[in-house]
């Protein structure tokens, strides 16, 4: 038993923008080619926020207003984000008239902090990393009455990112594996929950960068472990703290947790620019890094890959692009990882 | 009056596949403010083959294969193409079991050839441009008695491509202009059609690269023009011999049309991947390079881009992502194309 609902998550769907809904999903025979499996893709990146957040922060703020004791007047909403939840809540609080505060690192992305501005949120920036920011975003909350939307913690999140397995669960054929990016646990408890509700064969895989690993050492450890530093570019699903509630929904719905390598994220950007013709934010390349890590697990298998987001600052992508990755074996690529860790 | 009727239209939606229809529509506010202007994408790139050519074949086929004398052991389909039309025509054929034959030019994109193999097609390559695959498709269609498709000339690929439009009449907001990249009609009478017939005031400009302006310099005189030369990297939309009654279809329906620079497709091409984190074949980008070229036209304007495919060879992307054109000023870039044209 999971915090989440089957027939709130139905309801969920219909608050949700068709914006940020109903998106594309089919088979890529081109990049299943070059991974060895028969690749589905989830496309969350065709929307005014380049991600899938924006399907919780609608859920949220639909739900906020919804409420009885909702007041227009004194109602703010505020969230601490690596950049994706920023936008996301920003948007859907600007769609429905509440105002919104942003807490992010100083060090976030410059590219996502200005889309959040420009947006319309009130962003406020803190020394620190994503945790420092989620404590500030609680402080907030707290002195100010403003509605919380604690990632992950929120339910709103989890049902929210849940829509994405509904939409899914309507493809044609029968997945073997959905591999879902691992950070806070929104998004993977979401789909696992729907997939473990209705499809429980499938394989829900989580996949977390082995420089960000705290949700996926406590899933194995089955308790929480904190880190004490981040080490990846996959800034959309670095944390240190993981939340307990997260974590027991995780450890009813996750088949697996795995590690990966920086050098395999950036060549899985590589491959889903190359065959999709898409910008995957280094998060949304994890599913295709596990793949290239471990090709004997995948093959032959329908596995489906939800591309979170693309968000990236040009510059660095660019740079990402033009590392010369292809001649290496397939497999763990750790050697050089030091290279290309930021 | 053109060609097209806007029940079959929407009756040509319903036939088809929902991976090519319903493609993600939205306000994309960093292209927007680089450009000046309020941008609207519409994205017909994220299904199986990558472009828009689908909704034509799915509605070619579907009619086909429902006609009172369809013989299901004697018909074959055949169609010339530069590349997207034949994956078209291959995927759609596959699907309901009906043979195909795409004829191309040897000098077509690898990548493209490649795809309309892989998706089970019979393919012929001739020597010379897309006028001599046409002949040849032509002669197929006679002797051996296919089904012949000819894009543009076959209602089914105009109401196919109509079916865009019959959507973004869909869109929340009223449109000052749709900007419709121009090949030989298909997709530009189509979106043409179903905005003169349900949003009169809405302008249907299209654009053609200056390397490849039959059908333009034809709208312009209001008869058949031939040009004996294919100068443009925008494959997709070269031809050299306009049907004339596509240019009927288009004198009815077309508000303006535009010649664009080649140094302006990729500069297109570069924002798109920048701002949508999409990539463009050059084709896909012909609205934006029409915009860079003119921007006073469009400035403040409610403008929908047809983002309509994304088949592009890596090595040919990669280096036009490399040209440096941004600190070249705004405005007609004809100094650069000697460099640039292949």
């Amino acid at each position: 038993m999971t915090r989440l609902d089957m027939r709130r998550i139905r309801e969920a769907h219909e608050m949700i923008s068709p914006l940020f809904r109903d998106t594309p999903q089919y088979a890529c025979a081109s990049l299943g080619k070059a991974l060895g499996c028969e690749v589905i893709l989830k496309v969350e990146t065709l929307n005014p926020i380049r991600c899938f957040k924006a399907r919780g922060t609608e859920v949220a703020i639909s739900r906020l207003t919804r409420a009885e004791d909702f007041d227009p007047i004194k109602t703010s909403a505020v969230c601490a984000s690596a950049g994706n939840l920023g936008q996301a809540l920003a948007f859907s609080g600007r769609a429905r008239n509440v105002p919104t505060v942003v807490v992010a690192s100083a060090q976030a992305s410059t590219n996502k902090l200005e889309r959040i501005r420009a947006l319309g949120a009130s962003l406020r920036l803190v020394d620190g990393d994503i945790e420092t920011a989620r404590h500030e975003a609680g402080k907030i909350a707290d002195h100010e009455g403003f509605f919380l939307i604690e990632d992950s913690e929120n339910i709103d999140t989890c049902e929210g990112a849940a829509t994405i397995g509904l939409e899914l669960l309507g493809y044609p054929d029968d997945l073997d594996v959905v591999l879902v990016a691992l950070g806070g646990g929104a998004m993977a408890t979401g789909i696992g929950h729907v997939f473990k509700q209705a499809s429980r064969q499938t394989e829900i895989v989580c996949v977390q960068p082995a420089g960000a690993p705290a949700m996926t050492l406590s899933w194995r450890a089955k308790k929480v472990i904190e880190t004490p530093t981040i080490n990846t570019i996959a800034d959309g699903v670095a944390g240190r703290c993981p939340i307990p509630e997260v974590l027991a929904d995780l450890l009813e719905v996750a088949d697996d947790t795995i590690l990966t390598q920086e050098s395999s994220l950036i060549r899985g950007m590589q491959l889903i620019l190359e065959h999709t013709g898409l910008v995957a934010e280094p998060s949304a390349a994890l599913g295709v890094a596990a793949v290239l890590e471990d090709p004997p697990r995948f093959a032959g298998k329908r596995v489906a890959f939800v591309l979170c987001g693309s968000n990236v600052d040009p510059d660095h992508f660019h740079k990402w692009m033009q590392q010369d990755l292809e001649s290496r074996p397939v497999g763990p690529l750790s050697d050089l990882d030091g290279a290309i860790n930021r």
